[in-house]
């Protein structure tokens, strides 16, 4: 097992990293205050872990809380669903929350987490290689408005992070590969050596090679770490992670929530991103070439989706956090491994990049 | 014009007080840091002030957004009606919200204040006695679940309070006298000279006499300020503050939310506070006496509302946030000015208290 550390002053926690920690009461434990805890999962992914993690949490009198599953359920009205358990429950002030699953598990809970009751400890059990290398790391909680995601949520830390990688196994190919958008974005925006040990390792990583996955989500989740560490609530430096967020985030909403992965729709956004910045001529047409290919190689999409007018697509961009003063700001590269978040970029090649990037309609 | 200030390191801020502070830009302006604000109003508070204050912002393009008036519209779906409104305006992550109004505005908006686009700052302009000696201070916010009052929420503060005594010209009667419930509960639960002045001072706080009104709003605010900024998160002392809350939550569930005012609720569950504090030998009859005779003078409810049964009563009380380990906590009297939170009650003595304090059916 490897441990990282979220270095927040009192409000550090670990990050374990390892093979069949779901059984490991002894990491969990300490982090529990209360009597009782509920813990949080979906369709998919109760069947499958759902009794390990009651049996590991039995002192807890668990509550076991079944969500559908899917990213068009990262509402408020499924949140006010989970309250209304635990408060039918008489789950008090005390109760430790446990997000079991993915990314939108961990994201309605750890939001949960935050407001029920004004605010209760939560930890996180991520189950998809996307979850564990991004979304279960670094407070982000929160869920979806019908006008923009993750508009709802706040900055809220788990207790700790329990990244099994024994789950990986029984994760579905198209999210193997939606996860590996995350990774390489890592390497796009700040590591240019990882990003060539993913050209290298990325047939390995696609066939669950455990050593080579569980170095991806290591380097992954140090590079998140650090980030966190230094810009808590992304006043600078943070905003770097949402490389190809901004237009994954549009066209998700575009799209109908749910319809590509997040990891689908963050892939086709760092293209977007890549290829703007080729257009202003930051970034050289082979390093372009460079990510499309390890994109595509991970069996994920590099164009933004025909379904989508690329002006309908620029409006949607424009209720992005980022945005300010009526400005849009975008993360940029300036190299592979070399990120900027920026407004000065001319429109009109925008424009030229969201209709020259777009599938065949 | 009096300032008070609440001291909670680099989040501290001033709770201004005095006639016609509305208009004051002067007093806004030091703490918006974006281009643009919105104020969050309601249907009766509107009409009066809105107005005053969007001409007071108007160097911010101010975005007026109207709630209907009630309790029962401290929720989940109204505060994401309050998300649309802004995200359809392209209001961004520096907007600073303003909530215009009472309780229920300031726990509404400042709730929004704190998830939308996970955080923005915001301001209280109370408009309510209630909101002014209470709930716009301290950073409390929320909104209600039908099994529970203020279960879904945030300890979130804001920039400033500003409290225009102006304001109370406008004020209903019966909003009044739900005001001077909170004032008579700071004076019960720690400061006996400022329950003995409310003696005194009840009729001209009742005819409105803006020097008393203002007096009576300055020394709740401060021992809110000094008990809040003790213990912001209500690890300790600041449970105190619930004196009669545990008992009024329970009654507002129970009636159905905007039945009974909040205040009217406090005022009856201080009652059944004192009277559950009196059976225990804790608190001399006559010290009850004289807290229900200023209750009464006060044109507030004794009793606990006939409507519902003292079985249901208590079952309501159940899910208090104060619940720790399935034991219900309450804060009751030793005397006028020293409260205590406690769960070293027969339960016997309670049942008997809420058989006797209910209004006949």
């Amino acid at each position: 097992m490897k441990t990282l550390e979220l270095d927040l002053g009192e409000r550090s926690y670990p990050i374990h990293i390892g093979a069949g920690l779901l059984a490991r009461a002894d990491l969990l434990t300490p982090h529990i205050s209360g009597q009782r805890v509920a813990i949080v999962s979906n369709e998919t992914v109760a069947p499958l872990y759902m009794q390990m993690c009651l049996t590991t949490l039995q002192a807890y009198a668990p509550l076991p809380i079944v969500l559908p599953d899917g990213e068009q359920y990262k509402t408020l009205e499924v949140l006010e669903t989970v309250v209304t358990a635990l408060l039918s429950e008489g789950l008090d002030r005390q109760t430790t929350l446990f997000a079991l699953g993915g990314g939108v598990i961990g994201d309605i809970t750890g939001f949960t987490a935050a407001c029920y009751q004004r605010g209760v400890p939560f930890i996180q059990l991520p189950t998809t290689l996307l979850a564990q290398v991004d979304s279960s790391v670094g407070g982000k909680t929160g869920v979806n408005h019908r006008l923009g995601k993750n508009m709802i949520g706040a900055f809220y830390q788990p207790r700790c992070v329990i990244i099994d990688t024994d789950t990986l196994k029984t994760l579905p190919d198209r999210e193997l590969s939606a996860g590996l958008a995350e990774v390489i974005k890592y390497g796009a925006l700040q590591d240019h050596a990882f990003f060539a040990w993913l050209e290298d390792s990325i047939d390995k990583l696609l066939s669950r090679d455990t050593q080579a996955l569980t170095f991806a989500i290591q380097r992954s989740c140090e590079i998140k770490a650090a980030i966190v560490s230094a810009d808590e609530r992304e006043a600078g430096i943070r905003a770097l992670l949402n490389l190809g967020h901004t237009f994954a985030h549009a066209i998700e909403a575009g799209l109908g929530y749910g319809t590509w992965l997040h990891g689908e729709a963050v892939s086709a956004g760092i293209i977007l991103a890549a290829d703007l910045s080729h257009r202003l001529g930051w970034l050289p047409g082979t390093d372009v070439k460079r990510i499309e290919t390890l994109l595509s190689r991970a069996q994920l999409p590099v164009r933004a989706p025909a379904a989508i007018e690329p002006e309908r697509l620029l409006e949607l961009m424009s209720v992005d956090k980022k945005v300010q003063g009526g400005r849009l700001r975008l993360v940029l590269l300036k190299g592979i491994g070399r990120a900027l978040l920026t407004d000065e970029f001319d429109p009109a090649l925008l424009t030229e990049t969201l209709n020259q990037c777009r599938a065949q309609p």
